[in-house]
């Protein structure tokens, strides 16, 4: 038994997938104790769009521990976040003219998350909250309840409570009838036995939900409906924020303002842990000290987050990140959707899904991965049954590594639909 | 208005008792950007036992990040994590017998308690935790509900259920009964209205709760209570673990075993965000992915404990921590003690508190470390009403550093003292 | 300021509308302290369907109090409680082979809802319960957790847990679409964030939810959705059962079996408070003494409930009723729809509605009902803002109350809408 | 198997304990179907203290259902209603300078405890209730989450929540510790994890709890305490009001005045469900309409009601009730405190318990229960583990009966302690 079997509690659950021991990464390629070489189509869940150690990044990282710089602040006054908040408000704020102000939360998504919700019902205070099937919002208690994965809820041991989930417009049930005038007929209705909420939280493009695209006319739709009905709205951006789909934040192309927004992952720039809440300055009720902890002062991470926020402009990245994800997009339509009629495509930036759900049995997508990870591939499955086949390479991935990447998993595709007997008869 | 008020949330807190932009930090010191040199008793709220920057392991850090070690891994295998997880076992599992298993959660030690609060409802098959009156647990919703502040409390903007909160046997209410029958008695009742929990999760000595330290014969006690009737013990080892009174873990004094034990703080050794759930191997009831979190692998941290699970032992830090926390004692004893006969002393390790809740208006504590702050002493104020004056100093702090700042916390309760024409007549 | 206004609660209700001090009443008619008389077209809110004073069962109940027979007898076995369950049994449950055993209650409806959840979630073992938008169930908290009203629901004054509202086919949210396809899809996602639930609550007609009629055919996929899932499906036929709308079961007519039934109001032929809880023989799980309430045993209801039944089939009540409601159609339908496009009629049975919320502010269903009152009509307004003038006499009254009753609705009907203008242009 | 095993629940009760079926009843004695007959120290759980079959009260109940006089009203005015809230005013609330107003409930104990919290919570904007170890309010959800009985609680099927259980000062845990400083001590303390409530509910007798008496001194300490921090005190008088122990109030030794007052079973006269609740005047926030049930206008309960008011006054019970009790307490004490010096006897007016928790295994009690009712004694178990034999027939038995009663009391005590071998020495 290895160390980690033997030290490690049951719960891990990558390294069932992946299960090499990894020691060294850079850029889209992850190298492992055994010397083999992997392209990450994975990215840290999303917390690596600028790539493994990347250099711009980690010169500043380590010149900053070089000089002693102050590692852990709670939040006290420093000047690496100083610094983080002028780059933020120059090169993202501004330039969008979103008036937020910057909540340091403990740094992960779900303290973000359970922040943002204390925050909306104190504002309004309201303590219900709306949440749609399919959405993920984290593990901690608060979160947890706005998450609809039942596998997940059940592990919480206790009554979930204070949140009612609504049917998003695509991927699970709701998606045949306008949910818009539905959730807007529950709010008009004083028998539906659902007050109004704080607030409704939403991913703008559900990730492990399984890649469900909100349209961007939904999206607007949901924000004249907050504002119809005095609520506020919540965007969850820890996934699919910080430039995944192109923009900084994934709702722009919807041209709406959130009152709040959540952001985690890759907002260090790094991988290390770091987490905010932005929220319309008038929304700032807080009380000194009402919500803390004790890493919500990671400075480290606010280092990183002030070069990759840099580093953005300097590379291009929203425009490197369409030109390369119109070439996945090339590529998923003419070299795998052909391979089934029943497989699904859908994407947007350097995000997209091949969706085989309707293409086998539920053991299908899971075959296709561990086929990828022999070929060399680290590739994520998400969704109902996790039979979406999730593409989300760091940003930074060179052409080269994106068509390989690609190329093994048309391969894993291929071969695991001829098992099956279901590759389109014109390719057998 | 500076870039903070401007930008940052009005939920910051210490950057109003100590209000400069710290640059700089080394050992036991802060600089800030004026210039100014500060005494550091706050250690990051326990999160820097081994000091800023410390160079043993800022070396390992420096390394790791310039050969391209993984930076974030989820819960993949990496060697980071393995080097990390043998070291905890050959230092500090396996010569104390402890057969415990490691749970990697969202790197804050609100997420460790979620997940062991999780783990041990399902494990038991029960809802109810029973937390103590004075306890601090965190902020996410499911550690809130354990946390005992009424002030954290009602910001949830939501009940908080699923915790019945006992008294402790020191600084609350029960002080003056047998705490452990009484809950007995409950545990007993089958009219008491309240059911069996499923663990009881306790802070050997609660540090934001005022310095309450539970005697070791009540923790003997607690644990022969939990045995009796079939009830998970937790111990928050967040704050006062990792050597904070000298042994690793609090508990070790009392000779009791608990079934889960919490820990994040100072276990990354540099202030890193971090967090682990230890349990009894046969407790091990999770199923892969049942609790997840972006940043559960944040692999710098990883690097970081291991070097401080070395240095602890090269340095004999344990020795050490003891013999300085005499010091102090003596000085608190001869020089502060004796300024009025209403301040109470208490503490171990290097955590001392001076209680001066009986001496004068609760503007007093404010007061005192106000006045420390302008001598150059960074001090934080915990309890009831902040009362007490907490003495947490880097375990790593320099006998010459560690009499500066009690001199200079002598001189701000002296004056404060005399302010208030308190003074102990002998001193006037 | 009279005695009521000087001592009972501000909670009083119907006294405003009707606002005369009553002293006497007999089948269909109120009478007044003052000498008013008035055709009661409420009837008890429905727990009157024998009308008032009926001779037959009185006689019972006279002339069991004469012989001193058990007064109140909790759930001890008592001659009373045998002859009912035997009637029940031989003209109620072996006619329609319904193998029910039967609980009886604290006496109110509220009561055996709050038995029928419980019973529920023991059985399977899950805490959720489905109900619907426009559903009323009852005012206690486990009760009220289920009503969709949130006038009610908010004065809770706690946060009402652990019950799913979902779309009923008609009258709220969820008219425009398929509900039980979307219900099924709920229970077949485990990404809709919703649990199994251990049961459905479900009135076959919603009364005070504004008379909307569920479907024949929807109630029937509704059962199968249930056996589907398995999941209990619970029918609270508090008010529209006993006959309302001709059959004793309002769910007879769906040709459905449900698995608990509720009934209460009149049950007990007189206006006695009693009720019941029906289950399927197997599902009887309760331990002794779970459920208890010291009126469980309202002995004088028994035996005017076992009289009821009797007097039923005596005066071939069943087919009176639909005759009666055959010509209340008649009436509406061409008396009084003409009077504007925008009245709906619906109805079954004696339980018939006028639905002026397409015609008017909301204040003219006010208008017309008190317009009623003043010319001797006793008439409620149920729904979304009371929109709905609702037809509910006593079952038994005469042909010319009943004609005298419609004809003072059309009249007041006629008037509302001449002071609105909105009569139709014919008829001006 | 007869009629009642075949149809009823199994969660019938009493009937296991007292197996016949009883077709009459007079005053404090019960006939069964097979002849036998019983003296009844039960009295409907409390619900007869007039006796059964009241010849004063019945002689009104039949004039009025022969006048044809409004057998229910809902919260319409009646002169039923009206004659209730005269005499009640004149004979109990002006002689006791209360200024309450009167709420008709669901005529259910529970459903008045319900009804009672809803208010306390809405007038203090607060959701918790502090509510005592050994309580018992009743089974409905709201009621449930206040009674203290974990084998009640447990049938709930869901987590009950917003109460929080204090300790009594006699009969369970605190009952060695001053309970009052304690919960003082919590509402001092704002680390205490529980928040101040809105009401405080109490039993000054728990009597389903096992007869605990609170102490004079203790109630108008909990009287102070409420005034102190402004908390509503909530007396559960539903068991011992009524002049069970002597006074209308059972808080008037105490001399108190509670902000609300629970009353239900006796206060009919005749075992017929009413329930009231009474506050104080300016506590009157209701809206109308905001708690309401079908039965809350039971007027032959209210006729019953008001000529029991009258019939107390006429036989002056209270001083009748309390030469009994003074004679059963001598019984008691001289009969058969001395069969063993491990039984404890407590009581007041003529509610007296007989504990033989000390006195044997817990099957004891059960088996005196069982012996006496084949002597001809109903008499009920009470408190933990039913070790308390209740001492309750109606205020208006018989010197006669009530020495029968005793006898037979004694002669089962005495038999089943010998079985044991543990009566005293000197009796053997």
């Amino acid at each position: 038994m290895n160390t980690f079997e033997r030290l490690e509690a049951n719960v891990r659950s990558y390294c069932r997938s992946f299960p090499d021991v990894f020691v060294r990464a850079k850029g889209a390629q992850l190298f492992s104790q055994t010397g083999g070489a992997f392209v990450d189509f994975f990215a840290g869940a999303g917390a690596l769009n600028y790539g493994h150690n990347n250099d711009y990044i980690k010169g500043r990282l380590i010149q900053y521990l070089e000089e002693d710089g102050i590692s852990h602040g709670l939040d006290m006054y420093t000047s690496a976040k100083e610094a983080f908040l002028q780059t933020f408000e120059s090169l993202i704020l501004a330039p969008r003219a979103l008036d937020y102000k910057v909540q340091f939360c403990g740094p992960t998504g779900a303290n973000a998350v359970e922040a943002a919700l204390k925050l909306a019902r104190k504002v309004k205070g309201r303590s219900g909250i709306f949440a749609f099937m399919g959405g993920f919002h984290g593990m901690s208690l608060g979160a947890l309840s706005a998450t609809s994965n039942l596998f997940h809820r059940e592990a919480a041991g206790v009554a979930l409570h204070d949140v009612t989930f609504m049917p998003f417009p695509c991927g699970g049930p709701g998606a045949d009838f306008d949910t818009i005038r539905y959730i807007d007929s529950i709010l008009e209705d004083d028998h539906s036995g659902v007050s109004k909420p704080a607030a409704i939280i939403v991913e703008t493009i559900q990730a492990e939900g399984g890649l469900n695209f909100a349209p961007v006319e939904w999206l607007k739709q949901l924000r004249a409906l907050c504002d119809k009905h005095d609520i506020l709205l919540i965007v969850d951006d820890i996934q699919v924020g910080c430039g995944r789909v192109g923009p900084f934040f994934s709702f722009e192309p919807a041209e709406i303002v959130p009152d709040l927004v959540v952001l985690s992952k890759s907002i260090s720039g790094f991988g290390l842990p770091m987490s905010l809440v932005l929220f319309r300055r008038e929304l700032d009720a807080w009380r000194p000290g009402e919500h803390t902890g004790t890493f919500r002062g990671n400075q480290l991470a606010f280092v990183g987050a002030k070069a990759a926020l840099e580093y953005r402009e300097e590379v291009l990245l929203e425009a490197e990140t369409l030109r390369k994800g119109a070439w996945v997009e090339r590529f998923l339509q003419e070299e795998i959707a052909p391979l089934s009629d029943r497989i699904a495509i859908r994407g947007a930036g350097l995000l997209w899904g091949v969706d085989v759900s309707a293409a086998g049995p539920h053991e299908l997508s899971k075959g296709i991965a561990t086929r990828c990870y022999e070929l060399g591939l680290v590739i994520e499955r998400v969704g109902r049954h996790d039979n979406v086949l999730k593409i989300m390479p760091p940003l930074t991935i060179s052409d080269a590594e994106l068509e390989t990447g690609c190329r093994i998993l048309k391969q894993a595709v291929s071969e695991s639909l001829e098992k099956l007997g279901a590759l389109e008869p014109a390719l057998v």
